[in-house]
């Protein structure tokens, strides 16, 4: 299976998707770890609600034009957003 | 909250960096697609575990090396598993 020279240029396709993602995701949680130890400097509550359903709205819409499903997308951030919460929640700790 | 200039930085760089992953993630689920329109053309079987314990060390590695969590790299691969196996059996659903 692995000899099927299509199949390969598919798969070489997604592994340098994959690293890209990789890295991107990496750079992601550097700037929501500095958002974390912000707002426990400062004082600001972890959550907010308006900028949640933004973040939403507009994942969606980048979703759907790039023709990716939108509910998926959805659930992609979710995915990210609960590992976020995680580490806010161990500069929480950290912080004590 | 949203006045803080810090936060309003880091916040534009998370939404540029969610813009790319969403980008990317369309352009994945193009390629896996492909494969598994190839598969079904070609009666090549839907899972193979080489290749997905490749995919999985692989990616460890490179979240290793961008200071993400290898662990965190795996579930985000598992979870994209899934979707591409729910689009896979869709694509085996209009082929019959």
């Amino acid at each position: 299976m692995a000899t099927d020279p299509e199949l390969s240029r598919l798969r070489d396709s997604i592994d340098n998707i994959d690293a890209a993602l990789i890295h991107l995701l990496a750079e992601r949680f550097k700037c929501t770890k500095a958002v974390g130890q912000l707002k426990a400097q400062k004082g600001m509550p972890p959550a907010d609600l308006e900028r949640e359903a933004a973040q939403i709205g507009r994942l969606r819409k980048l979703a759907h034009e790039a023709k990716l499903d939108p509910d998926f997308a959805e659930k992609f951030l979710a995915f990210i957003v609960k590992e976020v919460i995680r580490h806010h929640e161990a500069i929480r700790r950290d912080a004590r």
